[in-house]
């Protein structure tokens, strides 16, 4: 066994310290997979002195990683880090130009810079894969990438915050509010240091945008990620869903419309029967649909050390095996601009308001969603103790954009408190 | 755009014909993908003049595929036919000797002869990939081969056989019973010309072999894969399991034991609330378990035109992008012999037995599975309006040896009537 790969990793958190781990307990199994041997040589982190329950003798250690990304012993940089900005690109940036290849589990550095990156990979020769950077121990990127390659993809779907999940299967199971159980991700080290990532579908909308990419052969168009986190959404309305045989997810939906790319990231209601609905905790889920293939579910992990250091090692695997793909599964050159469709596409929606009870309080809002052009499916009064009545509204088909007009008009109704809660119901 | 990758498709029944048309339908985009045209130029079937719904013309026709294997006008050998001997078998041997690479669906023939193909491709310095022969659609090949390539896999299990699914699905739905059932999927034409092949479990035993092989590093050993079909499963099995919250399935189960390879293919009893569980119809489900990634659930279309021939083209996209892996993963020299324990693993059991009428009855089997050293965790006797009631028992943890010699004992007690029915309940 001959031609050693030779690794440098930057970031020794969670992610870092599992790939320090697997390459320890599973080499001789590595190097028989991958015919090579796979060896660490030198690291970098924040702190030396941390006790990270991985031995570190004999690895070279770097207190920059843009340095450890330039040093001429390592064939290939490991980005564990995170952050969209600062060392985590520069030194991303620094390994390519010196000729390494990059495995990332960095979404949001790919999010905001994956076409720059991708066209600096290509002309450096060299390949950026990242794997881990999208539903942790999925292997959904290769998933998309090479097993549905010969498919035209038609949409691409995932829960893709295990945090966000957790909150809502908890608040089901357990009655309690939305914000106790923030509290209690806080507690147990669920969220990220800025939590708005999680809660606010941002971490979940960078994943999703790097699946367009690849599904649709479009550049990274993180900024037409309609995006609308978990905070408002209630007890009741988990309820009330629950009646209509629905759950609740923070699902991000990807899909190519005659007007251009839609791209969502929002709570929506699927039946509680789908697989997606029946996801529980912080698990992930990745739903591929393609002209030949039909429907693929992929469940796993998303997040963890070991899954995440699975999905780096995959990638680490795949590169000393030979397998160098284009960053996104063509050149970046040949990825088209996206064309953004925001609220394209029609859908039922979940509407919950609060009637004040008037007479004639009802006839007003159906008369603005019938002027709206939207007809209702279904509609439920709640019995209420006090002066407004929670009112549910399935409508048939509409456009958001639709929507939000009728929702605009209701306000001046003068019958509706406080402002509807609206939910997409997505067919899976 | 140069370098062409010329095709030669043996077999034009449901998969080949789906080859074709996904080269036809997606020819631009598999191009940009791969980075090279793929051209089908020379095909092989049965009968000329049967209409197949894709246009044949400016492609060469052979009568013997063997002869198609060895053209110099094609690159890549599509082996769609089916069969483990004569014309599949002598066709891909054919085309490894005459230099060309090999992509195949044919699971049988790689459960019988994998490990001397892949020997045979690797001394030709060619590849042979198969992700169409195990579970239609899923990319499970690709998964397990690459995506958790860095993983010791602790275990493997899949529902991947279709029509099976489908019959113990509609046996609950529509409470009819197995030979219904069974007709109705002769007449849809969903088994295949010997269905034993489908109801007696050889299908998916062939699949389950070899993703053992993949996962443990093993030479292919379908021979020691322990297969017992579904046909013994009557309605009341499925009630009396759906009362205990469990769903029956025709589940494959491999892991490596102490005592070397267990291969089971049985029916099983799984939680219903499980993704197993929830598996209903025709779809097919593989679940993967690594020592760094925990568990991962692959659900999709196991069978069909469009679903099996996205998994074919897959493998011809790899070729074509120059992703060349050995057939299972590693060197075919270096994947030890497997060793066969057969019922290693011990797990609780459902037991069903006709019990006689008479004082005593209970005791005596309750005798008889205590001296074997089997713990009953609980036991139901039914209603019932003849001499004989049926007596549903759930064992503690004990091996299938144990089991099978328990159950060889009742026979001696004069009190059950015909032999038991014993169904392993999987913890998934």
């Amino acid at each position: 066994m001959t031609n050693e790969l030779r690794l440098g990793i930057a970031g020794l958190g969670t992610v870092g310290s599992g790939v320090l781990r697997i390459l320890r307990d599973n080499a001789e199994l590595i190097a028989a997979r991958s015919g090579r041997r796979i060896t660490p040589v030198a690291v970098s982190a924040r702190d030396r002195s941390r006790d990270r329950g991985v031995n570190l003798d004999g690895l070279a250690w770097e207190d920059d990683p843009t340095a450890l990304a330039r040093r001429p012993d390592i064939d290939l940089f490991i980005e564990v880090m995170g952050g969209h900005e600062g060392a985590a690109r520069a030194s991303t940036e620094a390994a390519l130009a010196a000729g390494k290849d990059v495995v990332s589990a960095n979404k949001a550095l790919l999010a905001h810079h994956g076409q720059a990156l991708a066209l600096a990979a290509e002309s450096a020769g060299r390949v950026i894969r990242f794997e881990a950077a999208v539903a942790g121990g999925i292997p959904v990127i290769k998933a998309l990438t090479e097993g549905l390659a010969a498919n035209r993809i038609t949409r691409v779907m995932g829960v893709m915050n295990g945090t966000c999940n957790y909150i809502l299967t908890r608040m089901e199971e357990t009655g309690q509010g939305y914000n106790v159980l923030f509290e209690e991700c806080a507690r147990l080290g669920y969220l990220e240091a800025d939590p708005n990532l999680d809660v606010g579908g941002i971490d979940a909308g960078h994943k999703l945008s790097l699946l367009s990419a690849i599904a649709f052969g479009t550049q990274v168009d993180f900024a037409n990620v309609e995006i609308e986190g978990i905070t408002a959404i209630t007890l009741d309305d988990i309820r009330h869903a629950g009646d209509m045989g629905f759950r609740i997810k923070l699902l991000g939906v990807a899909q190519m419309t005659g007007r251009g790319l839609e791209q969502r990231m929002s709570p929506c209601l699927v039946p509680a029967g789908s697989p997606l609905g029946q996801l529980q905790g912080g698990t992930n889920m990745v739903v591929l649909e393609g002209d030949a293939v039909g429907q693929i579910v992929l469940r796993g992990p998303g997040a963890g050390s070991g899954p995440t250091a699975s999905a780096v090692m995959a990638d680490v695997i795949d590169i000393a095996r030979g397998i160098r793909l284009p960053t996104f599964g063509q050149p970046a050159a040949t990825l088209r601009a996206a064309r953004a469709a925001r609220a394209a596409v029609a859908a039922p929606y979940y509407l919950r308001l609060s009637l004040q009870d008037k007479p004639g309080a009802l006839a007003k809002v159906a008369r603005v969603l019938g002027d709206a052009g939207i007809s209702i499916d279904r509609m439920r009064q709640y019995g209420h103790d006090d002066t407004a009545a929670p009112v549910l509204i399935v409508t048939h088909k509409c456009t958001r954009t639709t929507l939000d007009e009728a929702i605009a008009g209701l306000a001046g109704t003068g019958v509706v408190e406080g402002p509807p809660v609206a939910l997409r119901i997505e067919a899976v």
